[in-house]
Protein backbone atom coordinates (compact mmCIF):
# COMPACT_ATOMS: atom_id res chain seq x y z
CA UNK A 1 0.00 0.00 0.00
CA UNK A 2 2.75 2.54 1.13
CA UNK A 3 4.60 3.93 -2.46
CA UNK A 4 8.10 3.30 -0.73
CA UNK A 5 7.46 -0.26 -0.93
CA UNK A 6 6.53 -0.17 -4.35
CA UNK A 7 9.75 2.06 -4.97
CA UNK A 8 11.77 -0.32 -3.04
CA UNK A 9 10.52 -2.94 -5.50
CA UNK A 10 11.30 -1.46 -8.53
CA UNK A 11 15.09 -3.21 -9.32
CA UNK A 12 14.50 -3.38 -12.81
CA UNK A 13 13.64 -0.83 -15.54
CA UNK A 14 10.22 -2.06 -16.36
CA UNK A 15 7.22 -0.71 -15.08
CA UNK A 16 4.83 -1.55 -13.46
CA UNK A 17 1.40 -3.06 -15.20
CA UNK A 18 -1.83 -2.73 -13.29
CA UNK A 19 -4.95 -4.77 -14.93
CA UNK A 20 -8.29 -3.07 -12.73
CA UNK A 21 -10.71 -5.81 -12.62
CA UNK A 22 -13.60 -3.12 -14.09
CA UNK A 23 -16.15 -0.21 -12.01
CA UNK A 24 -12.85 1.17 -10.14
CA UNK A 25 -14.10 3.84 -7.80
CA UNK A 26 -12.90 7.31 -8.95
CA UNK A 27 -14.60 9.89 -6.32
CA UNK A 28 -14.73 7.87 -3.04
CA UNK A 29 -11.99 6.02 -1.70
CA UNK A 30 -10.56 5.78 -4.73
CA UNK A 31 -7.41 3.57 -3.67
CA UNK A 32 -6.56 2.21 -7.19
CA UNK A 33 -6.71 5.06 -9.15
CA UNK A 34 -4.75 7.53 -6.15
CA UNK A 35 -2.13 5.04 -6.03
CA UNK A 36 -1.68 4.71 -9.69
CA UNK A 37 -1.10 8.98 -9.99
CA UNK A 38 1.03 8.32 -6.60
CA UNK A 39 3.02 6.11 -8.73
CA UNK A 40 3.44 8.07 -11.54
CA UNK A 41 4.55 10.68 -9.34
CA UNK A 42 1.15 12.71 -8.06
CA UNK A 43 2.03 15.94 -9.29
CA UNK A 44 5.01 15.13 -11.48
CA UNK A 45 3.00 12.02 -13.02
CA UNK A 46 2.54 12.72 -16.54
CA UNK A 47 -0.71 10.13 -17.24
CA UNK A 48 -1.66 9.84 -21.17
CA UNK A 49 -5.21 8.02 -21.69
CA UNK A 50 -6.12 5.64 -24.04
CA UNK A 51 -10.00 5.67 -24.50
CA UNK A 52 -9.65 3.60 -27.71
CA UNK A 53 -12.24 1.07 -26.44
CA UNK A 54 -14.57 3.13 -25.74
CA UNK A 55 -17.50 4.43 -27.85
CA UNK A 56 -18.40 7.40 -25.75
CA UNK A 57 -16.93 10.98 -26.54
CA UNK A 58 -16.81 11.80 -22.90
CA UNK A 59 -14.70 9.04 -21.79
CA UNK A 60 -11.33 10.23 -22.04
CA UNK A 61 -12.36 13.81 -21.22
CA UNK A 62 -13.80 12.22 -17.73
CA UNK A 63 -10.80 10.50 -16.87
CA UNK A 64 -8.67 13.48 -17.09
CA UNK A 65 -10.49 15.02 -14.98
CA UNK A 66 -10.46 12.52 -12.14
CA UNK A 67 -6.54 12.25 -12.60
CA UNK A 68 -6.09 16.22 -12.00
CA UNK A 69 -8.37 15.51 -9.11
CA UNK A 70 -6.44 12.86 -7.47
CA UNK A 71 -3.45 14.88 -7.90
CA UNK A 72 -1.90 14.24 -11.57
CA UNK A 73 0.14 17.09 -12.51
CA UNK A 74 -0.83 16.36 -16.04
CA UNK A 75 -3.82 14.33 -17.54
CA UNK A 76 -4.39 13.65 -21.32
CA UNK A 77 -6.38 11.71 -23.88
CA UNK A 78 -5.78 10.45 -27.19
CA UNK A 79 -8.96 10.48 -29.15
CA UNK A 80 -7.83 7.59 -31.10
CA UNK A 81 -11.00 5.63 -32.83
CA UNK A 82 -9.51 4.48 -35.66
CA UNK A 83 -6.64 3.03 -37.40
CA UNK A 84 -5.98 6.27 -39.20
CA UNK A 85 -5.81 8.28 -35.69
CA UNK A 86 -3.18 5.51 -34.79
CA UNK A 87 -1.31 6.44 -36.78
CA UNK A 88 -0.93 10.75 -36.17
CA UNK A 89 2.52 11.59 -35.35
CA UNK A 90 1.30 14.12 -32.55
CA UNK A 91 -0.50 11.20 -31.04
CA UNK A 92 2.76 9.29 -30.83
CA UNK A 93 4.87 12.43 -29.44
CA UNK A 94 2.09 12.95 -26.54
CA UNK A 95 2.40 9.01 -25.76
CA UNK A 96 5.99 9.44 -25.57
CA UNK A 97 6.29 12.30 -22.98
CA UNK A 98 3.48 9.87 -20.41
CA UNK A 99 5.47 8.34 -17.39
CA UNK A 100 1.92 7.01 -16.60
CA UNK A 101 -0.42 5.24 -19.17
CA UNK A 102 -4.24 4.55 -18.76
CA UNK A 103 -6.23 2.16 -21.13
CA UNK A 104 -10.16 2.49 -20.20
CA UNK A 105 -12.92 0.45 -20.84
CA UNK A 106 -15.43 -0.76 -23.33
CA UNK A 107 -14.64 -3.08 -25.61
CA UNK A 108 -11.61 -5.25 -25.84
CA UNK A 109 -11.32 -5.82 -29.79
CA UNK A 110 -12.11 -2.19 -30.36
CA UNK A 111 -8.66 -2.24 -28.25
CA UNK A 112 -7.20 -5.03 -30.75
CA UNK A 113 -8.33 -4.07 -33.89
CA UNK A 114 -7.89 -0.33 -34.19
CA UNK A 115 -4.12 0.21 -32.11
CA UNK A 116 -2.79 -3.76 -33.10
CA UNK A 117 0.22 -3.23 -34.92
CA UNK A 118 0.08 0.32 -35.24
CA UNK A 119 3.16 2.45 -33.54
CA UNK A 120 0.98 2.89 -30.27
CA UNK A 121 0.52 -0.58 -29.40
CA UNK A 122 4.25 -0.86 -30.07
CA UNK A 123 5.08 2.52 -28.43
CA UNK A 124 2.53 1.57 -25.26
CA UNK A 125 4.65 -1.68 -25.28
CA UNK A 126 8.42 -0.30 -25.38
CA UNK A 127 7.47 2.89 -22.91
CA UNK A 128 6.45 -0.16 -20.37
CA UNK A 129 9.20 -1.85 -20.46
CA UNK A 130 11.64 1.22 -19.91
CA UNK A 131 9.43 2.17 -16.69
CA UNK A 132 6.20 3.50 -17.83
CA UNK A 133 3.56 2.65 -15.75
CA UNK A 134 0.88 1.00 -17.84
CA UNK A 135 -3.18 0.94 -15.93
CA UNK A 136 -6.28 -0.78 -17.68
CA UNK A 137 -9.73 -1.44 -16.46
CA UNK A 138 -11.94 -4.00 -17.89
CA UNK A 139 -11.05 -4.32 -21.57
CA UNK A 140 -8.10 -1.95 -20.58
CA UNK A 141 -7.09 -4.81 -18.38
CA UNK A 142 -8.10 -7.56 -21.02
CA UNK A 143 -5.81 -6.49 -23.83
CA UNK A 144 -2.84 -6.42 -21.72
CA UNK A 145 -1.61 -10.21 -22.12
CA UNK A 146 0.19 -11.85 -24.90
CA UNK A 147 -3.07 -13.73 -25.08
CA UNK A 148 -6.33 -11.52 -24.16
CA UNK A 149 -9.85 -13.26 -23.89
CA UNK A 150 -12.11 -11.59 -26.36
CA UNK A 151 -15.11 -13.28 -24.85
CA UNK A 152 -16.56 -16.59 -23.78
CA UNK A 153 -19.33 -18.22 -21.71
CA UNK A 154 -20.86 -17.43 -17.93
CA UNK A 155 -20.39 -20.30 -15.44
CA UNK A 156 -18.64 -21.79 -12.95
CA UNK A 157 -17.47 -24.54 -15.54
CA UNK A 158 -15.09 -25.09 -18.37
CA UNK A 159 -15.98 -26.04 -21.45
CA UNK A 160 -14.20 -26.40 -25.03
CA UNK A 161 -16.60 -23.61 -26.19
CA UNK A 162 -15.96 -22.08 -23.27
CA UNK A 163 -13.59 -18.84 -24.05
CA UNK A 164 -12.81 -16.76 -27.55
CA UNK A 165 -8.56 -15.65 -27.31
CA UNK A 166 -7.48 -13.34 -29.45
CA UNK A 167 -4.01 -11.65 -29.31
CA UNK A 168 -3.65 -9.19 -26.62
CA UNK A 169 -1.25 -6.24 -26.43
CA UNK A 170 1.76 -8.60 -25.05
CA UNK A 171 2.79 -6.65 -21.51
CA UNK A 172 2.65 -9.82 -20.11
CA UNK A 173 2.99 -13.41 -20.90
CA UNK A 174 2.86 -15.40 -17.78
CA UNK A 175 -0.67 -14.79 -16.50
CA UNK A 176 -4.33 -14.28 -18.44
CA UNK A 177 -6.49 -11.84 -17.27
CA UNK A 178 -10.16 -11.66 -17.05
CA UNK A 179 -12.35 -9.17 -15.50
CA UNK A 180 -15.69 -8.66 -13.93
CA UNK A 181 -15.11 -12.14 -12.23
CA UNK A 182 -17.06 -12.63 -9.82
CA UNK A 183 -19.87 -9.99 -10.88
CA UNK A 184 -20.43 -11.63 -14.15
CA UNK A 185 -19.28 -15.64 -12.91
CA UNK A 186 -16.25 -16.00 -15.40
CA UNK A 187 -14.79 -18.77 -13.33
CA UNK A 188 -15.71 -21.41 -15.90
CA UNK A 189 -14.39 -19.29 -19.38
CA UNK A 190 -11.14 -18.63 -17.51
CA UNK A 191 -10.34 -22.41 -16.39
CA UNK A 192 -11.28 -22.99 -20.20
CA UNK A 193 -8.34 -20.37 -21.03
CA UNK A 194 -6.06 -22.04 -18.79
CA UNK A 195 -6.54 -25.92 -19.90
CA UNK A 196 -5.84 -25.06 -23.51
CA UNK A 197 -2.72 -24.33 -22.28
CA UNK A 198 -0.91 -24.63 -18.61
CA UNK A 199 2.04 -22.52 -19.65
CA UNK A 200 0.10 -19.59 -17.95
CA UNK A 201 -1.80 -18.48 -14.35
CA UNK A 202 -5.35 -17.16 -14.61
CA UNK A 203 -5.95 -13.91 -12.96
CA UNK A 204 -9.83 -13.34 -12.53
CA UNK A 205 -10.24 -9.62 -11.74
CA UNK A 206 -13.13 -8.52 -9.34
CA UNK A 207 -14.59 -5.26 -9.85
CA UNK A 208 -12.96 -2.54 -8.08
CA UNK A 209 -10.23 -4.27 -7.40
CA UNK A 210 -6.57 -4.40 -9.23
CA UNK A 211 -2.93 -6.28 -9.74
CA UNK A 212 -0.11 -4.21 -9.10
CA UNK A 213 2.27 -5.99 -11.24
CA UNK A 214 5.75 -5.12 -10.06
CA UNK A 215 9.02 -5.36 -12.20
CA UNK A 216 9.78 -8.38 -10.12
CA UNK A 217 7.04 -10.04 -11.03
CA UNK A 218 5.30 -9.97 -8.11
CA UNK A 219 1.30 -8.99 -7.84
CA UNK A 220 -0.03 -7.04 -5.04
CA UNK A 221 -4.40 -7.22 -4.52
CA UNK A 222 -5.20 -3.19 -3.81
CA UNK A 223 -9.20 -2.85 -3.59
CA UNK A 224 -12.14 -3.64 -2.19
CA UNK A 225 -12.71 -7.20 -3.76
CA UNK A 226 -10.57 -10.05 -4.80
CA UNK A 227 -8.77 -11.88 -7.33
CA UNK A 228 -9.09 -15.37 -8.08
CA UNK A 229 -5.76 -16.99 -9.11
CA UNK A 230 -5.60 -20.11 -11.23
CA UNK A 231 -2.66 -21.65 -11.23
CA UNK A 232 -1.79 -24.69 -13.81
CA UNK A 233 1.07 -25.72 -13.16
CA UNK A 234 0.47 -29.20 -11.74
CA UNK A 235 -2.52 -30.14 -13.72
CA UNK A 236 -2.67 -33.64 -14.00
CA UNK A 237 -5.16 -34.18 -17.02
CA UNK A 238 -6.94 -31.62 -19.03
CA UNK A 239 -9.57 -33.03 -21.22
CA UNK A 240 -9.47 -29.97 -23.83
CA UNK A 241 -8.65 -31.59 -26.42
CA UNK A 242 -11.22 -34.57 -27.06
CA UNK A 243 -13.98 -32.15 -25.31
CA UNK A 244 -17.07 -30.66 -27.82
CA UNK A 245 -19.56 -27.98 -27.92
CA UNK A 246 -20.84 -27.39 -24.07
CA UNK A 247 -19.85 -30.11 -22.10
CA UNK A 248 -18.12 -29.76 -18.83
CA UNK A 249 -13.85 -30.36 -19.43
CA UNK A 250 -12.41 -32.96 -16.93
CA UNK A 251 -9.44 -30.96 -15.59
CA UNK A 252 -7.63 -32.88 -12.39
CA UNK A 253 -4.98 -30.32 -10.55
CA UNK A 254 -5.92 -26.90 -10.54
CA UNK A 255 -4.66 -24.88 -7.92
CA UNK A 256 -6.55 -21.93 -6.58
CA UNK A 257 -5.53 -18.85 -4.60
CA UNK A 258 -8.50 -16.43 -3.22
CA UNK A 259 -6.34 -13.39 -2.86
CA UNK A 260 -7.70 -10.13 -0.96
CA UNK A 261 -6.21 -6.46 -0.25
CA UNK A 262 -2.83 -6.55 0.40
CA UNK A 263 -2.09 -10.45 -0.83
CA UNK A 264 0.77 -11.15 -3.22
CA UNK A 265 1.08 -13.42 -6.18
CA UNK A 266 4.34 -13.91 -8.01
CA UNK A 267 3.28 -14.89 -11.20
CA UNK A 268 6.89 -16.40 -12.00
CA UNK A 269 7.36 -18.36 -9.16
CA UNK A 270 3.26 -19.24 -8.53
CA UNK A 271 3.78 -18.25 -4.74
CA UNK A 272 0.71 -16.49 -3.01
CA UNK A 273 1.02 -14.91 0.26
CA UNK A 274 -1.59 -13.26 2.34
CA UNK A 275 -1.56 -9.52 3.23
CA UNK A 276 -0.51 -10.61 6.86
CA UNK A 277 2.37 -13.07 7.16
CA UNK B 1 -20.67 -47.83 -15.33
CA UNK B 2 -20.50 -51.39 -15.60
CA UNK B 3 -22.53 -53.12 -12.48
CA UNK B 4 -19.31 -55.79 -12.40
CA UNK B 5 -16.95 -53.03 -11.76
CA UNK B 6 -19.30 -51.55 -8.94
CA UNK B 7 -19.61 -55.38 -7.33
CA UNK B 8 -15.88 -55.42 -7.83
CA UNK B 9 -15.36 -52.33 -5.42
CA UNK B 10 -17.58 -53.59 -2.78
CA UNK B 11 -15.23 -55.01 -0.33
CA UNK B 12 -16.37 -54.05 3.10
CA UNK B 13 -19.69 -54.21 4.63
CA UNK B 14 -20.71 -50.51 3.75
CA UNK B 15 -23.48 -49.70 1.15
CA UNK B 16 -22.94 -47.01 -1.50
CA UNK B 17 -23.90 -43.56 -0.56
CA UNK B 18 -25.10 -41.60 -3.90
CA UNK B 19 -25.51 -37.91 -3.36
CA UNK B 20 -27.25 -36.12 -6.72
CA UNK B 21 -26.98 -32.66 -7.36
CA UNK B 22 -30.99 -32.36 -8.38
CA UNK B 23 -32.81 -32.48 -11.33
CA UNK B 24 -31.78 -36.09 -12.20
CA UNK B 25 -33.62 -37.03 -15.63
CA UNK B 26 -36.01 -39.65 -14.50
CA UNK B 27 -37.98 -40.82 -18.17
CA UNK B 28 -35.48 -40.16 -20.84
CA UNK B 29 -31.95 -41.57 -19.93
CA UNK B 30 -32.26 -41.64 -16.70
CA UNK B 31 -28.79 -43.00 -15.79
CA UNK B 32 -28.46 -42.27 -12.47
CA UNK B 33 -31.81 -43.72 -11.35
CA UNK B 34 -30.82 -46.81 -13.39
CA UNK B 35 -27.70 -47.52 -12.28
CA UNK B 36 -28.99 -46.81 -8.49
CA UNK B 37 -31.85 -49.69 -8.96
CA UNK B 38 -29.42 -52.08 -10.60
CA UNK B 39 -27.33 -52.03 -8.00
CA UNK B 40 -30.02 -52.45 -5.41
CA UNK B 41 -30.33 -55.55 -7.36
CA UNK B 42 -33.01 -54.20 -10.34
CA UNK B 43 -35.88 -57.09 -9.89
CA UNK B 44 -34.72 -57.73 -6.18
CA UNK B 45 -34.64 -53.82 -5.27
CA UNK B 46 -36.65 -53.09 -2.37
CA UNK B 47 -36.71 -49.43 -2.07
CA UNK B 48 -37.97 -47.14 0.39
CA UNK B 49 -38.33 -43.23 -0.39
CA UNK B 50 -38.07 -40.50 2.34
CA UNK B 51 -40.22 -37.46 1.14
CA UNK B 52 -39.72 -35.71 3.77
CA UNK B 53 -37.68 -32.82 2.15
CA UNK B 54 -40.52 -32.06 0.17
CA UNK B 55 -44.28 -30.84 0.90
CA UNK B 56 -45.62 -32.35 -1.83
CA UNK B 57 -47.74 -35.31 -1.15
CA UNK B 58 -47.01 -36.74 -4.62
CA UNK B 59 -43.40 -36.31 -4.50
CA UNK B 60 -42.93 -40.46 -2.65
CA UNK B 61 -45.83 -41.83 -4.76
CA UNK B 62 -44.12 -40.43 -8.19
CA UNK B 63 -40.49 -42.18 -7.26
CA UNK B 64 -41.88 -45.50 -6.34
CA UNK B 65 -43.40 -45.18 -10.00
CA UNK B 66 -40.11 -43.89 -11.20
CA UNK B 67 -38.30 -46.95 -9.24
CA UNK B 68 -40.73 -49.28 -10.77
CA UNK B 69 -40.49 -48.31 -14.35
CA UNK B 70 -36.63 -49.07 -13.83
CA UNK B 71 -37.19 -52.41 -13.13
CA UNK B 72 -37.24 -52.18 -9.12
CA UNK B 73 -38.88 -55.27 -7.63
CA UNK B 74 -40.48 -52.98 -5.01
CA UNK B 75 -40.04 -49.55 -4.25
CA UNK B 76 -42.37 -47.79 -1.42
CA UNK B 77 -42.55 -44.28 0.01
CA UNK B 78 -42.72 -43.62 3.79
CA UNK B 79 -45.21 -40.56 4.06
CA UNK B 80 -42.91 -38.82 7.09
CA UNK B 81 -44.16 -35.15 7.93
CA UNK B 82 -43.72 -35.24 11.39
CA UNK B 83 -41.11 -36.22 14.08
CA UNK B 84 -44.56 -37.92 15.60
CA UNK B 85 -44.30 -40.49 11.78
CA UNK B 86 -41.14 -40.41 12.48
CA UNK B 87 -41.37 -42.50 15.40
CA UNK B 88 -43.80 -45.04 13.88
CA UNK B 89 -43.11 -48.51 14.48
CA UNK B 90 -44.58 -49.85 10.90
CA UNK B 91 -42.10 -47.07 8.68
CA UNK B 92 -39.38 -48.20 10.84
CA UNK B 93 -40.38 -51.74 9.85
CA UNK B 94 -40.40 -51.19 6.38
CA UNK B 95 -37.33 -49.32 6.13
CA UNK B 96 -35.50 -52.02 7.63
CA UNK B 97 -36.57 -54.08 4.82
CA UNK B 98 -35.04 -51.65 2.23
CA UNK B 99 -32.18 -52.95 0.56
CA UNK B 100 -31.66 -49.32 -0.98
CA UNK B 101 -33.12 -45.94 0.54
CA UNK B 102 -33.85 -42.75 -1.51
CA UNK B 103 -34.16 -39.39 0.15
CA UNK B 104 -36.55 -36.92 -2.53
CA UNK B 105 -35.65 -32.87 -2.49
CA UNK B 106 -37.05 -30.23 -1.26
CA UNK B 107 -35.44 -28.54 2.07
CA UNK B 108 -33.03 -29.87 4.19
CA UNK B 109 -33.93 -28.54 7.10
CA UNK B 110 -37.11 -30.35 7.11
CA UNK B 111 -34.90 -33.29 6.92
CA UNK B 112 -32.72 -32.40 9.62
CA UNK B 113 -35.52 -31.00 11.97
CA UNK B 114 -37.90 -34.01 11.49
CA UNK B 115 -35.64 -37.21 11.28
CA UNK B 116 -32.49 -35.62 13.17
CA UNK B 117 -32.29 -38.03 16.31
CA UNK B 118 -35.53 -40.16 15.28
CA UNK B 119 -35.20 -44.11 14.87
CA UNK B 120 -35.33 -43.20 11.16
CA UNK B 121 -32.14 -41.43 11.07
CA UNK B 122 -30.47 -43.83 13.20
CA UNK B 123 -31.87 -46.93 10.87
CA UNK B 124 -30.49 -44.98 7.84
CA UNK B 125 -27.46 -44.75 8.95
CA UNK B 126 -26.92 -48.70 10.65
CA UNK B 127 -28.48 -49.81 7.02
CA UNK B 128 -26.09 -47.85 5.04
CA UNK B 129 -23.43 -49.46 7.32
CA UNK B 130 -24.43 -52.83 6.92
CA UNK B 131 -24.68 -52.90 2.86
CA UNK B 132 -27.80 -50.54 2.39
CA UNK B 133 -27.19 -48.20 -0.91
CA UNK B 134 -28.42 -44.83 0.05
CA UNK B 135 -29.15 -42.37 -2.90
CA UNK B 136 -30.37 -39.04 -2.14
CA UNK B 137 -30.86 -35.67 -4.72
CA UNK B 138 -30.58 -32.01 -4.05
CA UNK B 139 -31.63 -31.38 -0.19
CA UNK B 140 -31.25 -35.10 0.00
CA UNK B 141 -27.95 -34.87 -0.93
CA UNK B 142 -27.17 -31.76 1.12
CA UNK B 143 -28.43 -34.09 4.62
CA UNK B 144 -25.70 -36.49 3.45
CA UNK B 145 -22.43 -35.55 5.45
CA UNK B 146 -22.22 -34.63 9.14
CA UNK B 147 -21.89 -31.26 8.18
CA UNK B 148 -24.59 -30.01 6.14
CA UNK B 149 -24.92 -27.28 4.58
CA UNK B 150 -28.36 -25.62 5.38
CA UNK B 151 -27.73 -22.50 3.29
CA UNK B 152 -25.62 -19.65 2.09
CA UNK B 153 -24.89 -16.83 -0.34
CA UNK B 154 -24.39 -17.01 -4.67
CA UNK B 155 -21.47 -15.87 -5.60
CA UNK B 156 -18.20 -17.21 -6.72
CA UNK B 157 -16.43 -16.26 -3.72
CA UNK B 158 -16.00 -17.55 -0.25
CA UNK B 159 -17.03 -14.90 2.32
CA UNK B 160 -17.57 -15.41 6.66
CA UNK B 161 -21.28 -14.77 5.81
CA UNK B 162 -21.15 -17.48 2.31
CA UNK B 163 -22.61 -20.22 4.21
CA UNK B 164 -24.75 -21.98 7.10
CA UNK B 165 -23.97 -24.96 8.62
CA UNK B 166 -26.13 -27.62 10.24
CA UNK B 167 -25.43 -31.01 11.37
CA UNK B 168 -26.66 -33.60 8.97
CA UNK B 169 -27.45 -37.07 8.99
CA UNK B 170 -23.69 -38.01 9.51
CA UNK B 171 -23.19 -41.01 6.73
CA UNK B 172 -19.81 -39.40 5.48
CA UNK B 173 -17.29 -36.83 7.32
CA UNK B 174 -14.68 -36.38 5.17
CA UNK B 175 -16.93 -34.53 2.35
CA UNK B 176 -18.84 -31.61 2.61
CA UNK B 177 -21.76 -31.56 -0.20
CA UNK B 178 -23.79 -28.56 -2.19
CA UNK B 179 -25.65 -29.00 -4.88
CA UNK B 180 -27.06 -27.61 -8.04
CA UNK B 181 -23.67 -26.89 -7.83
CA UNK B 182 -23.01 -24.55 -11.18
CA UNK B 183 -26.75 -24.12 -11.83
CA UNK B 184 -26.90 -22.06 -8.92
CA UNK B 185 -23.66 -20.66 -8.88
CA UNK B 186 -22.25 -22.09 -5.31
CA UNK B 187 -18.54 -22.17 -5.19
CA UNK B 188 -18.59 -19.65 -3.01
CA UNK B 189 -20.10 -21.14 -0.16
CA UNK B 190 -18.59 -24.48 -0.97
CA UNK B 191 -15.00 -22.77 -0.88
CA UNK B 192 -16.62 -20.90 2.66
CA UNK B 193 -17.55 -24.43 4.01
CA UNK B 194 -14.05 -25.86 3.71
CA UNK B 195 -11.92 -23.08 4.47
CA UNK B 196 -13.69 -23.20 8.54
CA UNK B 197 -11.86 -26.21 9.14
CA UNK B 198 -9.96 -27.76 5.68
CA UNK B 199 -10.48 -31.11 7.22
CA UNK B 200 -13.01 -32.70 4.76
CA UNK B 201 -13.13 -32.21 0.76
CA UNK B 202 -15.78 -30.27 -1.11
CA UNK B 203 -18.35 -31.68 -3.38
CA UNK B 204 -20.05 -29.21 -5.80
CA UNK B 205 -21.97 -31.66 -8.05
CA UNK B 206 -24.17 -30.20 -10.62
CA UNK B 207 -27.61 -31.21 -11.81
CA UNK B 208 -28.33 -34.81 -13.23
CA UNK B 209 -24.94 -35.43 -12.20
CA UNK B 210 -24.65 -38.06 -9.21
CA UNK B 211 -21.52 -39.03 -6.81
CA UNK B 212 -21.48 -42.36 -6.23
CA UNK B 213 -19.35 -43.10 -3.47
CA UNK B 214 -18.46 -47.27 -2.98
CA UNK B 215 -17.55 -48.55 0.07
CA UNK B 216 -13.52 -48.22 -1.10
CA UNK B 217 -14.17 -44.75 -0.90
CA UNK B 218 -13.84 -44.28 -4.52
CA UNK B 219 -16.20 -41.60 -5.78
CA UNK B 220 -17.23 -42.38 -9.15
CA UNK B 221 -19.02 -39.63 -11.90
CA UNK B 222 -22.35 -40.36 -13.11
CA UNK B 223 -24.14 -38.28 -15.19
CA UNK B 224 -24.82 -35.13 -17.65
CA UNK B 225 -23.06 -32.78 -15.96
CA UNK B 226 -19.79 -32.13 -13.20
CA UNK B 227 -18.72 -32.29 -10.04
CA UNK B 228 -16.22 -29.95 -8.49
CA UNK B 229 -13.60 -31.17 -6.18
CA UNK B 230 -12.50 -28.68 -3.80
CA UNK B 231 -9.61 -30.35 -1.57
CA UNK B 232 -8.04 -27.96 1.05
CA UNK B 233 -5.74 -30.14 2.62
CA UNK B 234 -2.92 -28.53 1.20
CA UNK B 235 -4.49 -24.86 2.45
CA UNK B 236 -1.23 -22.70 3.08
CA UNK B 237 -3.45 -19.64 4.76
CA UNK B 238 -7.81 -19.12 5.20
CA UNK B 239 -8.79 -15.59 6.86
CA UNK B 240 -11.62 -17.01 7.61
CA UNK B 241 -10.96 -16.36 11.44
CA UNK B 242 -10.39 -12.68 10.82
CA UNK B 243 -12.89 -11.94 7.97
CA UNK B 244 -16.31 -10.39 8.66
CA UNK B 245 -19.55 -9.98 7.16
CA UNK B 246 -19.44 -10.03 2.99
CA UNK B 247 -16.06 -9.14 2.24
CA UNK B 248 -14.37 -11.74 0.21
CA UNK B 249 -11.94 -14.39 2.19
CA UNK B 250 -7.87 -14.58 1.70
CA UNK B 251 -7.62 -18.29 0.88
CA UNK B 252 -4.20 -19.73 -0.18
CA UNK B 253 -3.14 -23.27 -2.06
CA UNK B 254 -6.67 -24.87 -2.58
CA UNK B 255 -6.67 -27.38 -4.75
CA UNK B 256 -9.29 -27.65 -7.29
CA UNK B 257 -10.47 -30.80 -9.82
CA UNK B 258 -13.70 -30.37 -12.48
CA UNK B 259 -14.52 -33.99 -12.84
CA UNK B 260 -17.12 -35.85 -15.80
CA UNK B 261 -18.43 -38.62 -16.37
CA UNK B 262 -16.46 -42.11 -15.48
CA UNK B 263 -13.78 -39.79 -13.37
CA UNK B 264 -13.34 -40.95 -10.07
CA UNK B 265 -11.89 -39.05 -6.50
CA UNK B 266 -11.03 -41.04 -3.76
CA UNK B 267 -12.22 -39.49 -0.03
CA UNK B 268 -9.95 -40.53 1.54
CA UNK B 269 -6.76 -40.31 -0.08
CA UNK B 270 -7.82 -37.56 -2.30
CA UNK B 271 -6.35 -38.37 -5.79
CA UNK B 272 -7.98 -37.79 -8.71
CA UNK B 273 -8.07 -39.69 -11.88
CA UNK B 274 -10.08 -38.92 -15.46
CA UNK B 275 -12.40 -41.73 -17.06
CA UNK B 276 -9.77 -42.35 -19.93
CA UNK B 277 -6.77 -42.92 -17.46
Amino acid sequence: MCPARVEARDKSGRGFVIPIGGAEERVEDPVILQRFVDLCGGSDARIVIIPTASQLDETGPNYEQVFRDLGAGNAVSLPINTRDEARQDDHLKTLLQANGIFITGGNQLRLSTILGGTPIAQAIRRQNATGVHVAGTSAGAAIMPEHMIAGGAKGALPTAQGVKFAPGLGLLNKVIIDQHFSQRNRLGRLLSAVSYNPFASGLGICENTAAFIGPDDVLEVVGAGSITVIDPSELAHSSMAEATGKESLTLLGIKMHILSQGATYNISTREAQSAVS
